[in-house]
């Protein structure tokens, strides 16, 4: 389970760039026919399984929406001219927009026009889901040069009984507890915020599909808010099951990591991405749980309360093109997708190789110079480089401290200690504790 | 249970000022006369009850000493002239001091006259309660003015078996459980060490009298040290009741406020001061109690151990003030009464409000929209303020968190979150825990 | 057990620096009869009891090895003359070298010369006690001035069976728990590493016999590692005995002092050295637990974790001098001696005396003023200064808090605190927990 050299995590960059490039166009929402397009051109990178929930299904507080469904929309001036066309950007439309089709005034139009007046070049993202409403987004620049007459509105669109689907996909490791890994996949043409964490999940879920691994992994591609609820309502005799977890997004802009924690706040989890943050030689920042953001939101409320948190990079609201059109193609690069996903495996391989050790010769150190593990010449300054991870094994090795306790006690790279540990276990120095 | 407005603050401080005001001119003690005419006068405000205990009574390790009481004093130069004189200040006389009627040199009147060589201008404050003696106090520069001669000497005083006095004032709440406010009230002519805690229980008395309230609050007006021990002596079946506490001292001056925990140091009364302070938006310091101040030293006792601690601005010993005729009616201002009013009420408005609750519908959110607590417009990125203290509430009501809680882990003000469980109560989405 | 006067701190000075003089010249190893000598030489100034551990035997993971002895060596150049001669200096021959006669070329005979290019005046120390092998260890500068030819190169030496050495010491205190003070003395010519823990570890081990103790105070003069493995392993069954320990080391030179913690982290060794350091006056370094250093690695391995740390001036390592000529009798003072001697000492004064105490009049503060240990004129800002220990020990004395506790919760001196408590117990305020 690793992924050292530079050339194969160029090739990942690009992979994944690829795949948001791909998925980039398409019109996606809570449900409807953009989700399965975009699930179906994921099935083209690993084998994900798609379930469909039928409009009106209750799920816990929350019931299974219509789906929604668009095919065009514009808006014409007096002289016939599109002013506004869904066909050069899906954001034009509110999502979830009821189907209209009316003449009006431009002050009966403006009601349902929105604009970032702070950012005049860029469309924002806006959503109706549930509240039928309708309405367009511009550029600001584009709505002061919209003059008086009369206007032609069209959406076509259909909001009518359907399904809500999502998407899974399952890494069978040697035990049945899981980590559980979520993105949200509902996002219409955004690309840092919904598609870097798609390509991310699906690039991780592809190569530790080729593994040998301690865990089961699930994959899990839903719409926000709905679909994590579903899911859960779904599995909900399954979730004791779960680990750990991860949320997925915001992860291709050149921003700092940003981790935030599982409502838990010391679960492994938190702990493991705090450990790759704080060896991965860049600034990163942790921040604890809070009951706002994306799906953790659900995987952390109180009757759930998984240790589930939220990797990032410029996290949830806090870059100025979140949610409007210059979350676009230009905004993520290869290079930081690559980076995600290199720390993403970093943690999933530190929780997969997180075990606890007992140290068979706990009796003062063993003679570690007659099994060739030190050096020879005593009296040096500097000749206890090598050794200390073998030491710190030995010492912690209790069946008390898992080798991340180690890590943390120690400061010393996981990797390095991980390394110690297999080393004295093929000298019979060290054993698994059973069950850890 | 709410005092918001700025007239009405503005009312109180002044009202706190006259009260300050019309006790200043009495002579009080531990024992005597002045005390009672403190008590009484007091009972304009609030129907206090007075407890007099007598002369020799054992109270655990103490003893009730002999009534103090005092008509006059003075010190007479050979000329005639009164040099010092109890009808001037009250200060001038140490406290408790035996009758004397005496002539004597000026350098054995020297042994009895205490001065502040440091602030030449100001008069002493001395007390002589456990050990039979006299004295008088004066200004440095009055002393330096004491020619050679012999000087007649008055104390007209009386130490005589009689009893200790001290107030007390319940107000019923729905619950026997207690929160206890204690101040001493054995100062003479000292307005912020003493009046301005006997001021603002007073007022705070009178204002919870008018509420409907959690907590039964008691108030306690008492001589210093020997009347907290008598109190509790008198009272040690009934302290079990006292759930958080607060001595009230020196806040009537321009210091920042100051308050020292209670022994236990993590009381949930030591969290809700440091609670409001913080969200005050003035300076504050928080210290670790020691055994060494008011009757928080008897209260925090290792037999008695109650959650109090001590409330003030300038604390103890820190001002130059303390203990002298400096601490005097120009020394407090309303304003700092009243804004001393404020936060304490603050304290005991979060301490009856800090109930946990029990979210009805804990698996993943419930759907605030359909219930008009929540936007209907999604990908607004600043939409999410009004809704954090509804989903912080929801998210950690699990019932292992208070509201107190749940305000210091969020950083929300609790009336913020008092609101949202409220909104969250009347839609059926919370109950209270039972016995919280 | 105090030690106050100047005096006699700077005659205790004198007296460690004089011991290291006297066993400078020896050359020690972790066998054989420099290691005797130097036992012999302290039993001079305390009763040591000699063993002697025969080669072979094995202790846990470890076997006793060879022991090795050495009465001559050289390096003759072409023209006969000694250019490397260990009559000058123990260093210059790598410490458990096998016995050679031989002639070679410079180049052959290069691969067995160590020098320190980065200190060319300096003569490292190099050992290869688990490896057979030989060497020379000379000055970089020396090494330059050899010129090509043949050399004659002797180490007069033996390694056969024998024995290992160690020395003992038990002080009897009251009980029979016991206090671990070890120190390693297999170091030939070095003062710091080595000289000065033993000269520390004499006077300390004469200073407490000449007391009266409550714990037993158990000194141990070992060879580093394989010496207390030796001692751990014929000890395992009493151990359990022991409290508290201390390895002394590097603890004459200039440093601050530094602390190393025991694998526990929060034993009470480790408060109470730090409590001594944080009240020293002096800067200092307190460090985490390490599996890396000296004889606390086996004190501290997983299945023997004992609470021991490590207290030394310039830590293992840190010092240029460190396992060099350069750390020689220059390199130790009197002064850093005798005050490494004070610090010591109060650390064990501390233990010896922390003691959990019962306030016999919990309920209140009992009266102190009656029975004269209160100040008697009431008002003063600074009276409270001498009562605060009394105050302190008073209030939280409730069989929880140790005097050690109190001091670090008080921030008041343990020394303070300790007469406090004395008068406390004296006028019947106070008894000792038992089993404290």
């Amino acid at each position: 389970m690793t992924l050292n050299n530079r050339d194969s995590t160029d090739e990942i960059g690009q992979e994944m760039y690829q795949i948001i490039g791909d998925l980039y166009p398409i019109c996606r929402s809570i449900t409807g026919n953009g989700l399965r397009a975009t699930l179906n051109l994921l099935r083209q990178h690993i084998p994900l399984e798609t379930h469909e929930i039928p409009t009106g299904t209750a799920v816990f507080d929350w019931t299974i929406p219509k789906e929604w469904n668009i095919r065009d929309a514009y808006i014409r001036n007096s002289l016939g001219q599109k002013v506004i066309d869904f066909q050069k950007s899906n954001l034009h439309v509110v999502n979830y927009s009821v189907p209209v089709k009316a003449k009006m005034s431009l002050a009966e139009l403006k009601k349902h026009l929105f604009t970032l007046p702070d950012h005049p070049e860029w469309v924002p993202y806006r959503t109706t889901y549930y509240n039928e409403s309708w309405g367009f987004c511009l550029s600001h620049k584009d709505l002061l040069q919209l003059e008086d007459g009369e206007y032609e509105v069209l959406i076509d669109s259909s909001l009518e009984p359907g399904n809500l689907s999502y998407g899974e996909y399952y890494v069978q490791g040697s035990t049945a507890d899981e980590v559980l890994i979520s993105c949200h996949a509902c996002h219409p043409s955004l690309c840092n915020d919904n598609l870097s964490g798609v390509a991310l999940a699906t690039v991780l879920a592809k190569h530790l599909g080729q593994l040998s691994l301690r865990y089961s992994y699930r994959f899990i591609f839903i719409p926000g808010t709905i679909g994590s609820i579903t899911w859960l309502w779904r599995n909900q005799n399954q979730i004791a099951k779960i680990k750990h977890g991860l949320v997925l997004v915001d992860l291709g802009d050149a921003g700092k990591f940003t981790y935030k924690k599982s409502r838990r706040g010391d679960a492994e989890i938190d702990r493991a991405v705090v450990n790759v943050l704080k060896h991965s030689g860049s600034d990163y920042e942790v921040r604890e749980f809070d009951p706002y953001g994306h799906d953790e939101r659900q995987y952390c409320s109180p009757g759930i309360n998984l240790p589930v948190g939220c990797f990032s990079r410029s996290p949830h609201g806090e870059f100025a093109e979140y949610h409007t059109s210059a979350d676009n193609l230009d905004f993520v690069r290869p290079a930081y997708l690559a980076d995600s996903f290199s720390r993403s495996l970093s943690v999933l391989q530190l929780l997969d190789n997180n075990r606890r050790y007992v140290n068979l010769n706990p009796m003062c150190e063993p003679q570690l110079g007659k099994r060739g593990l030190y050096r020879m010449m005593g009296g040096t300054q500097d000749g206890g480089i090598e050794e200390l991870p073998l030491l710190w094994v030995l010492n912690l090795s209790d069946g008390e401290h898992s080798l991340l306790d180690i890590s943390d006690r120690s400061g010393l790279r996981f990797d390095a200690l991980k390394r110690a540990a297999d080393t004295l276990l093929q000298h019979g120095l060290l054993k698994v504790l059973e069950g850890s």
